[in-house]
């Protein structure tokens, strides 16, 4: 019943901001009117396009996508953090890489290290413990870190514009995921304080786990293999997996959100697909087809015959992250 | 808005069915005194052991839980008409174990070639085509097929007491998630209808899934490899992973539930383990610590230490099938 109540809330206060902008951090254009439309034709009853609730499902890549991921995919630089402190323990890692480079914080190093060489890092200093160690770890870390770009704490560079889209979908009776190569523990840590998604709607990279029995006290270990990578073809995949329905609504920003936008905007009847391009070097990044980090080439080359809308940050964002100025 | 206006009847209903009874399929006894004191204590703001709405997570074994599971796994027999149906291009089958008992329908046989036989004819049977195939084959035999004790469709061999405790959890801001050994796939053909138990609230065990990129119609092949198989320890795995919240109330009904429940009530504050016992050879079947299908050795021994509830079928269970005259 509280839940129904405090959805009922956010659902007046949708209708409510719907009279003044849902989208008041969006500029006019094609991107926002494509948004807009789109939610205004799924959830008429009226409309040939209209979709009932349960199959109102919204996916979003997070880095990149919901925030920021320069100058490295913020696990990773939370993973090099975790590296300085286990230094002694590792006298080796001086001398190999990937690990090299990033005790030394040469960020470009890392990232040219590839899939592979992030993998190494993450699984040198996220497993091994149990996951309520780790999650303790990543709520330290962020209650403590800052960006090295804006002195900031992590949380704080998520994107405004993507705030309001998942309230304003929300409010209309969507359920937003996110289905992120980034870890799923590590995302279940903050996404419900940073963006309103609970646990249970977070699909993401996820590492061998044990069960340990025990009577009293039972726990998770977290190990090193690798279960589930959840980037490229394994992004429907895990859709598959954990909702089991087709999207209808997608957003990413890199290649390897191309299956998962394919695999909803492909589906019958009414369907969003978003990439975000990243086109503000001052307020945020410029990068696309030469990035180590959020690689966007094939999406920019097929996406706009594919119908999906390339979101042009610099052009439709009137603001990026929620601490600059409001338009 | 409308899954909030739905919401809100089926509490209103709830209410109005607390003032009859909500578990009119329960006897009176220390099982249903359990589950009653434990939904009033836990929906009271003033009580100690209030659990908030998010909190609320109830998780449900399936096979000898929800629904009957002789003479084998109704899966199972779902494979083995399959496997009649395929027999013509097959015919080395006839010679093999678990092949030849299943084509001959020697159930006991098939039980007794366990966990390995049985996820033989399963992968034989049940892979090897799209997803959207293998839905539409389960609806089928879902329609035509008969139970060959009780000449009824399958989907009417769920238990009435077992409902009751589904809609009266919902009713107080559970949510209610199966986690069980049975396909992932499989169960969510029909959960929904027959639980009211939607998609992405159904965890069971994987085949691993190819996903075809196509510009027009993607679609995922089901392969014969088993990703993950949610038996065991594996039951608080996939809770872990799908879920990301600790249950408070678990309902198994064998020894690959120990694990489950274990999780669930040795969490903080008021928890909720309850084991069905299948005790009534009459309306249903009497079967435990020597049973292939739906083993209950350890569980028996060990739950009532362990603070479990142990259903009698016989003696707490006022009707068993929706069918069966009501109380
Ligand atoms: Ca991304
Ligand atoms: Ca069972």
């Amino acid at each position: 019943m509280l839940g129904c109540f405090l959805l009922g809330q956010a659902a007046f206060a949708g209708l409510a901001l719907a009279q003044e902008d849902p989208l008041a951090s969006w500029n006019e254009g094609p991107a926002k009117s494509a948004i807009l439309e789109f939610v205004a034709e799924t959830t008429d009853p009226d409309s040939q396009g209209y979709v009932a609730p349960d199959e109102r499902i919204a996916v979003f890549d997070n880095d990149g996508t919901l925030w920021s991921e320069k100058p490295l995919y913020f696990q990773v630089l939370f993973a090099i953090e975790r590296l300085q402190e286990m230094a002694g323990d590792h006298p080796e890692r001086t001398e190999t890489q990937p690990f090299k480079a990033a005790l030394k914080r040469d960020w470009e190093a890392v990232a040219a290290s590839g899939g592979k060489g992030l993998m190494k890092l993450l699984a040198a200093t996220q497993t091994g413990m149990s996951d309520r160690t780790f999650t303790a770890e990543v709520q330290d870390w962020l209650d403590t870190a800052r960006h090295p770009r804006f002195d900031r704490p992590f949380t704080e560079l998520v994107f405004q514009p993507m705030l309001d889209v998942l309230e304003y979908l929300r409010a209309n009776g969507f359920r937003t995921w996110i289905v992120s190569g980034g870890g799923i523990d590590f995302m279940r840590a903050w996404t419900e304080e940073a963006y309103g998604v609970p646990p249970e709607q977070v699909i993401g990279t996820q590492v061998d786990l044990d069960y340990v029995s025990d009577t009293k006290a039972p726990a998770f270990e977290r190990k090193s293999g690798t279960f589930f990578f959840t980037d490229g073809a394994n992004k429907p995949i895990g859709i598959q997996r954990h909702v089991g329905r087709r999207p209808v609504i997608a957003f990413g920003n890199s290649d390897g959100d191309l299956e998962m936008l394919e695999w909803t905007t492909t589906g019958e009847g009414p369907r969003l697909g978003v990439l975000i391009h990243h086109t503000d070097a001052e307020r945020e990044w410029a990068y696309d087809r030469e990035s180590d980090i959020g690689r966007l080439d094939k999406g920019l080359a097929e996406g706009p015959d594919r119908g999906w809308i390339i979101v042009d940050m610099a052009d439709d964002w009137a603001q990026v992250y929620p601490w600059q100025s409001a338009p």
